[in-house]
């Protein structure tokens, strides 16, 4: 991030007041010839100057044989010209003092290493001449807020982008202009399209930043494949957070397809797609995998009502749609609570065989008198308290005579509870929906989509509301750095100890006679491992012996480590035995840490066992966090309730499973730049009000190639 | 299910070739007059004979003044009249010969206990008079074949049902044609609508089974809040597997809230809704749970392609959007395999740039040349032998210029490979889209639900051809059966061990003498457990005592369960103590059977421990069933992995576990009658090869109420 140029840069490229156009066609078909076809309509206030060596003019506008020729410094460039004379043409406009450019042409990176070696020219001729260059092999950009056409989409073909609160942001031109074709046809305006290409220079996070600081954009969709710089994006999404500005992101490339088959167990978990869901989890960002969910929820986030709570009402005129809302609500974690009880007593003499606790199935008798629905719909929000009401009316909200009176019934009650949503669904031609759309009420024909709607606005509602969380604490103290060389169990336990994450007492021995005397002291059965920081994988050389007891045993126990371990390992260096006590019983998880190369060190938490192993069913944050954000971590996992008890035993100690993780994302915050990944595999959780005890350390520091990881997770 | 008519009675309630209406309206726009009205205009051939003593004339036809005035005997009425008046009424019918009746009236079971026996009464009168009776309280049926429009749903006021290949099939008249209003949106014709409404006699089952015989339904839909008879819903799902007709079903009340609501709404819920997920695994039933994937299902098994494998082609012209169809094709099961070597060649010749493997990736480059997509697309079924192909051309495909070269060249690939499907990802108007759909090919707008449908279109096509199954063995000669009293863990234990279920060596002893003497004879360690028809959960009162070895310590074990099991439970009956081997490592399941109040008893298996109580990882089949089903049943569950073998643990007898479950399914559908539930916890499998064993049984006797049965997972 340390070369980024401010965001503000990109206000010539994404909002400019004069534009140039290289390699532009006259034929207004041709790709050279579209932006300036789509800005002649559009209504661009500023300069328009056409560059073409052999015309006088282009589509009617005086055109300049050269950049040179340029009557001053356009803001922004269009470059649509073949890949060799990019290079030049860029550093001619850098040269005149032009501030941005859109690059169409193909034949950078996607090429193979010569056009690599290209691209890397663009950047560094971006970088030199302080321009901004957004491509190569881009789609381009669009502005509807002020005319600004830099695309030659055929999306934008038959009608021109209209000003309106969404804007994408994608790396894919193709995904992009399809995602505003899908918008325009659902009655969502896209402001502004910004497709990234190759990112010699402007990158989604840029363009992500930029969306966060512009005055029309109220809901920002984001599209990308992978991430080159992950402190960015997550700067980023953060501003985004801090704003309140609604983040919907589709990243691809969740599925197995093109993984490296040489990952290591942990490295394939920690695969960094699944880190990308720790990441919008952490900054509220609402990760879709369809094109529906993504349209569905920028469609939604457009009327801008964001609710802070969960709760759902549930209104409907057939009871079996009232169920199938009611079990999307759930599948969602909505709270679809009952309406209090006196209510429920007055709904039901209004409409004496309507469902009144929630949801409340007005029947279709509510559609004979129309202020019914109204009256039922005020109760709801008014002593339901609902933060949010779907309501379901089917074809019947969309029949002529319905139509016009039920608006004007809702519109009061819009107009009553303006922090609320309300939600429709119901089947109407295209004009009555807009009548709705206008009165200020999302439409859905799918009521388990308008569910869906329902947990997208109140899920960034709640993020927005949330509480300040505690910064996570600082390191200790004097807190021991990793060094370079491979670390034993015993010091890898004792650097994390000062850390402050708890392990079970141990004592490192040499002899017979200690591990007797460490036995004792610890009292009760003990585990026996050998120390060596050559060997990571003690159990594949028998190096643990657990629920050793007395003195004879425990003697016989250290004498089998030290003779058995060497025979099997005669190169690793063996520090002693550790003698450790047995931890108490609790829940299994597991905690690891995986630098990961986009994002940096990400924390990792897991149930033990064949959980994670079968199930993968792990969470992730980028570090370092404080304890709100890991004790969400937990509550992610799909196995979290094992942690309250089941099968009669007590529950576990979530808040410090919770310290612990806050805890180990400030080591791997901190020693970053020396740690490759960290393991606690076992981390037992006690009892509630008993802590957690780590069992086992491995930390892999940076530079150092591990035997392997297999045994981690 | 004994006393159900034959599903050809429905006919003349479906396809009636004359027609009556009592409580016919001449206001068209009434309910009693709105069908009159439709059928007016829909060109129903036979006579029509509205009934109402008020008037001479009917909407401009002769009326009559009651049903004894009819010149004949009508295949079908329409009953709208208030719910007083429908006994006599349907009493009158029955008497004048009408061999069925659509009751639109309301205020029967919907409306409490008088209203129960006002349907009773109703459904009294249909058996006896041999009158088929749709409703009450429901929106009736349309049957666009013949022009029978017996609805007042405001859906085909603007616009009549056409005849087509779907048919609805629905309890919830709202839902049934807000269904059926979709589906018309998406070009989708609805040739039948059946809305079962209370179901005082014709129900779901009835409708599904008239559905699978009619020659004009390829596609049932079906939606259903709870069912009376599960039987009949098998039978009727059974048919239309065998009759190779797909049948897409929303069950809702997936959900706890969902089914409380849904208990509230319909008296006729009971039975656990995941018993509905296994009926639906084992007669081929694609379960939705939003409107779209019905309409999404509906629509693509429409075009009547079903191919018999999931070999998932994927062509794109753009690289992320491959990605994210791989993502989607992972997380449903398909198999997007790799092009072959030398097609990859052939391919990257023709395409220098492309992706070749597998998403093809042609790149817009390819629509400069369309007949290159036409040899993609060639070749991917050609050599790459896809099943199905999914192709994403966005916003291009949806260009005039482009749209009639290529359909043209796609016209020529889809006859040459007609039993393979290929569905279309592109944005168009709808006089394009129709284009490409009259063209055999199914089009989305959103990718991943165009694999959605691929993902569809293939489970129906491999149902359809699966091998026939094996038949599940017969009851074993002079197997016991169960009878009225409690069974202790050693009776059931040996009863089902004649059933075919292994268990592990035991002996049933009484005295500490037969105690170690059984101990020595199943050798090594042994496990003392107290045998007492009156104790279910031996564990609660300490009486299990695990890994008992050596003659002193067996006589002790045996001396404290029976000294101190009787202080616990002064009441119980002891029959001694059971002695059983350990069983060998292995993975732990556990196996149920549940007698289901809809569907009889059903079997269950999930994995052990955590497993199934946090994340309720089980799956279930109705019993009886075959070993292949078994096995299906098996590799449902999330965590079927573990079975393969991780942490270096061996693969488990898969095969052995399955034939339990056939044995165990066979026992529980003979004695179906006598069994409430039988727990089988755990079942230890063992290596591959090594079998299987029971550890545990508790079998409940039907009439026995069992002190609990908290540990039926």
């Amino acid at each position: 991030m340390t070369d980024r140029p401010d965001v503000e840069t990109l206000r010539p490229l994404i909002s400019p007041r004069s534009i140039a156009i290289v390699g532009a066609s006259d034929d207004p078909t041709r790709i050279g010839g579209r932006p300036l076809g789509y800005m002649l309509k559009s209504g661009f206030q500023g300069p328009i100057w056409p560059v073409n060596p052999k015309r006088e003019t282009v589509q009617g506008l005086q055109a300049f044989a050269s950049v040179d020729a340029l009557p001053g410094a356009p803001d922004a460039c269009i470059v649509a010209v073949p890949a060799a004379a990019v290079p030049d043409t860029l550093e001619a406009l850098a040269a005149k003092g032009a501030k941005a450019a859109v690059v169409f042409s193909s034949g950078f990176a996607e090429m193979g290493e010569e056009g690599k070696a290209a691209q890397d020219r663009v950047r560094a001729i971006a970088r030199a001449g302080g321009i901004r260059v957004l491509g190569p092999n881009c789609l381009g950009v669009f502005n509807a807020h002020n005319g600004w056409i830099a695309t030659f989409s055929s999306s934008v073909e038959q009608e021109l982008p209209k000003p309106g609160p969404v804007a994408i942001a994608s790396q894919s031109g193709a995904y992009g202009s399809h995602a505003f074709a899908l918008m325009r046809t659902r009655g969502v305006q896209t402001g502004i399209l910004i497709t990234t290409g190759n990112e010699a220079d402007v990158d989604l996070a840029d363009a992500i930043g930029y969306l966060v600081r512009d005055e029309h954009t109220k809901v920002i969709a984001a599209y990308a494949e992978g991430i080159r710089d992950g402190d960015a994006l997550r700067a980023a999404l953060a501003d985004a957070a801090d704003a309140g500005k609604p983040v919907i992101f589709m990243k691809v490339g969740r599925s197995a397809i093109g993984a490296a088959a040489a990952a290591s167990h942990t490295a394939a978990l920690a695969g960094s797609d699944r880190v990308y869901d720790g990441l919008f989890a952490q900054y509220g960002v609402l990760r879709v995998s369809s094109t529906d969910q993504l349209l569905d929820a920028c469609y939604a986030a457009a009327h801008g009502r964001f609710p802070a709570g969960n709760r759902l009402g549930l209104m409907t005129i057939s009871g079996g749609v009232g169920v199938q809302m009611a079990d999307s609500a759930e599948d969602l974690g909505m709270d679809v609570a009952e309406m209090p009880k006196d209510a429920q007593r007055t709904l039901q003499e209004l409409l004496p065989y309507a469902a009144v606790r929630n949801p409340v199935d007005v029947t279709a008798q509510a559609f004979n008198d129309l202020s019914l629905v109204g009256t039922n719909l005020r109760m709801m929000l008014d002593q339901g308290r609902y933060d949010v009401v779907v309501a379901f009316f089917t074809v019947v909200a969309g029949s002529r005579t319905i139509a016009g009176p039920l608006i004007k019934i809702l519109a009061e009650i819009r107009e009553r509870f303006r922090e609320r949503s309300i939600i429709l669904s119901l089947v109407a031609t295209g004009d009555i929906v807009r009548q709705y759309e206008d009165g200020g009420f999302p439409v859905y024909e799918d009521p388990t989509r308008a569910v869906a709607a329902a947990a997208a606005l109140t899920g960034f509602g709640r993020f927005f509301a949330r509480p300040v969380e505690a910064a996570p604490p600082s390191a200790p103290a004097g807190a021991p750095a990793v060094g370079t060389d491979a670390l034993a169990e015993h010091h890898a336990t004792d650097l994390l100890e000062a850390w402050g994450v708890p392990f079970v007492a141990r004592r490192l021995v040499t002899s017979p006679d200690q591990a007797a005397a460490a036995a004792a002291e610890l009292g009760g059965k003990v585990v026996l491992k050998i120390a060596s920081p050559d060997i990571q994988h003690k159990t594949e050389v028998g190096g643990v012996i657990v629920g050793v007891q007395g003195d004879e045993a425990v003697r016989a126990a250290y004498a089998s480590l030290t003779e058995r371990v060497p025979l099997l390992r005669p190169d690793a260096t063996i520090d002693g035995v550790i003698v450790a006590a047995m931890a108490p019983a609790g829940v299994e998880a597991v905690v690891g840490v995986q630098n990961d190369p986009t994002f940096g060190p990400v924390v990792m938490v897991g149930l033990g066992g064949v959980l994670v192993e079968v199930l993968e069913d792990v969470s992730f944050r980028l570090a370092p966090f404080g304890v709100a954000e890991a004790r969400r971590m937990i509550a992610e996992l799909k196995g979290a309730k094992i942690f309250a008890g089941v099968r009669g035993a007590p529950p576990a100690d979530v808040e410090a499973l919770a310290d612990l993780l806050v805890r180990v994302s400030v080591f791997a915050a901190a020693e970053a730049e020396r740690v490759v990944s960290v393991d606690l595999n076992p981390v037992r959780v006690l009892e509630a009000g008993h802590g957690v005890v780590a069992l086992d350390a491995l930390i892999v520091p940076a530079g150092l190639v591990p035997e392997t990881i297999e045994e981690v997770a």
